[in-house]
């Protein structure tokens, strides 16, 4: 038969293949999250990963359209015309909660607090830690004309759950508001036109250093010292009362003062639901999809680990779906692109990435499964109904095979039973770890291991 | 504005839109899946949703292959190619399975055991109960060289372990054997030609009845007698020894004594294993998948609704990825189309889809969130920190309108702070279901909540 020459088995760049142990790791991941979006009240909706080009387009178009995949079909029958034109695959998860609740308006009670955990797709150049297909976690609260800024606190406490589940050390949520970055901004002097220019260029700061910053912030017309002060101010690291006292100090026009005034119950209420202050703080820098948030954004680093850039950021928008339905509908979310944070902190040693087996149990077969079945799929399933995920070893190999193959996977401990143990009716668990055997009886395996399992 | 005309919003045709209803019934329906898949030891591999079209066509062409979708830059901006011509939606798991294990084969450990849960496309025109993404929860133990047939048995423990755990009612995993069926089939004294037409025949006798097929099998050429002889044969619903033992007394050759043999084990592992007795039995009708199973068959049927069809399906095939990689591997494996069943069994009344919020416990806003936010907000941290999830209402409305909303979204607590509660430092708690009103104090609200849990 002819094969498939070998490089044609490789999955596509950039759509990632994941063998057990990632896989494994990455489904650690996704429980966490979405038990914290559970945790906060949120519940899932689930769209499908295709829509209809029109109704991607009509939210995104520019850059992003040239990475959205449409959809055809690889052979057409010839019966068959090709209705696939009216097809395209997601490439974010807002889109497809606009488009939704604009059909289904009447059946939602709003605000409407939503998750969503899955793949969306886009056609990017495959670098480095970019992915064409990649798992997004979303959660996102939409508001029927009004939303209480206290929703914004929420996605704080969130991702806070989160990450503190994670134990992937400490990290810092930053809150910042665009209103008072803009209002700060006008009140150097730049223009309307400019500011667009001095928001991408302040977006970069971290990447960039504030040097590089300084000197485009004069390019557009600020002298020195006032681009210099400005920096100062964006980049103030004290603590959130000091920040928000110098910022009510100042008195730039309505939007500036909300903008000031969100922020201050932002942070309060981001104090009552349990988040402690060395874990989020006002960054003032964080200015984030230029024409789309309007309110707070967000940011959130490991503070050991800043070269990973933000691993889960948002922000309020004013208006979700008024392309799709007349209808005003602000909202605020937050996003974790789990893929390249799962990858990148596998390859980083800080998330472990090291089993290929879920179950801790393996019933070995050292009399050969085929003659002495019997006993050990009973074990299997005594443990099994217990609650103890367990694999029985089917192939017929010796007992040194099988506890090494145990040890390699990962699991914790090894159920043998040999001639003698069938004369004797005992059975010996082998604690993988320490190489400890502990001999008991059938009917006492669960219990031996269950004791095992509590003490090593 | 311009807003896309109402049409535009709803989900393209044959791509389901789960709101949270259904999404959360879907969950429920998937932890279980997953949970019983790792009881048995099974790890999974996360595959991307999209693969080469040489790959897809390699291992399934004819007519699935009209059914497969290819991708296509919906824009293509001016300095890129398209490069989507190598990109291609999978249609199954088994081919993912088999380039995964072709491309990797070094890595892997075998039996290699693995699940896999997630969403595939075809293309088929969307007619009820038939969608063009749907997701598929798939099994499959594949060995290097040889595969023991106690893992066909563990098959049947799996689906056992799944259905027992949805509370669906009564199901039957029926057994059938490719072998077997093709060994009787052929003792008739069909020639190999006519074979596939008899087979295709009996895999209808469900839905066409028996007297149908009897007169097709006498348009191949059988006599009236020997065909009906042949369909109680292959229909004897007596309890599995007594249908081994029949079996057992005929002689039809080695491919026949193979299959009894294969069947035979299969039976008693399944015992083994725990699954009683009414939960499974022989059907050596059963053929499915002409070109590709070579020996166990396996259906599942709810019994007292034969309608949905079968809910479980697969069986053993010797040679998985020969296509991709010089190497015999067989595999047996077993797949529930999740989508069609669960939107089948919600239509059917058989699986709740009624509740719109998982977290049980809303905390109500009396006094306005705005001005009593800290009550409020600490309040909902103290029981998602204790393990209850909780959602805040943050809309100003009056009490009523709260509970209503409580009531109506399927939450079973609500918790109740008026205005003589801050002044005592009391608390209400108020039981859903029963309309029941408990009152405790702040510090009292977790375990009030923990104690009418139980009681309730």
């Amino acid at each position: 038969m002819n094969q498939l020459p070998k490089r044609l088995l490789q999955n596509p760049s950039g759509f990632p293949d994941l063998g057990p142990k990632e896989a494994i790791a990455q489904q650690r991941m996704l429980d966490v999250i979405r038990r914290q979006f559970i945790s906060a009240g949120y519940v899932p909706i689930e769209t499908p990963l295709v829509e209809r080009p029109e109704v991607l387009l009509a939210k995104a178009g520019g850059e992003i359209s040239t990475q959205m995949y449409g959809l055809r079909r690889l052979n057409v029958s010839a019966d068959a015309t090709d209705d696939t034109k009216e097809l395209a695959l997601r490439f974010d998860h807002t889109v497809p909660l606009a488009r939704f609740i604009a059909a289904n308006q009447r059946e939602l009670a709003f605000p409407f607090r939503r998750f969503a955990i899955g793949p969306v797709f886009r056609g990017e150049r495959p670098k480095s830690g970019r992915y064409r297909q990649f798992i997004q976690a979303d959660i996102d609260a939409i508001g029927d004309g009004d939303l209480s800024p206290l929703h914004d606190a929420e996605m704080v406490a969130v991702i806070h759950g989160i990450f503190s589940e994670l134990k992937i050390g400490p990290f810092t949520v930053r809150i910042g508001n665009r209103k008072v970055l803009q209002a700060i901004l006008k009140d150097t002097g730049l223009s309307d036109d400019q500011l667009g220019d001095a928001l991408r260029s302040i977006d970069e700061l971290e990447k960039v250093g504030a040097d590089t910053v300084i000197t485009e912030l004069k390019g557009l017309g600020l002298d020195a010292k006032d681009a210099k002060a400005l920096i100062e101010l964006l980049t103030d690291k004290g603590d959130s009362d000091a920040v928000l006292k110098a910022l009510k100090a100042r008195d730039l026009g309505p939007g500036y003062s909300e903008g000031v005034a969100e922020l201050e119950t932002v942070v309060n209420a981001v104090r009552d639901l349990g988040v402690p202050d060395n874990r989020f703080r006002i960054d003032l820098s964080i200015a984030r999809g230029l024409d789309y948030y309007t309110g707070t954004v967000y940011e959130t680093r490991l503070d050991e680990h800043p070269d990973l850039g933000s691993i889960a950021s948002g922000g309020r928008y004013d208006d979700l779906a008024s392309v799709y339905v007349n209808k005003q509908l602000p909202g605020v979310g937050i996003s974790i692109g789990v893929t390249r944070l799962l990858l990148r902190l596998i390859n980083a040693g800080l998330w472990p990435a090291s089993e290929s087996a879920i179950a801790e149990v393996l019933v070995t077969t050292d009399l050969g499964a085929k003659a002495f079945g019997n006993v050990y799929l009973k074990q299997a399933a005594a443990l099994r109904a217990a609650g103890y995920p367990t694999e029985v070893y089917l192939n017929e190999k010796p007992l040194a095979k099988q506890l090494l193959y145990a040890s390699r996977r990962g699991f914790k401990f090894a159920v043998i039973t040999r001639n003698e143990d069938i004369k004797n009716g005992t059975v010996i668990v082998r604690n993988l770890k320490d190489s400890s055997q502990h001999e008991t009886t059938s009917a006492q395996l669960v219990e031996t291991i269950e004791k095992l399992r509590k003490t090593s």
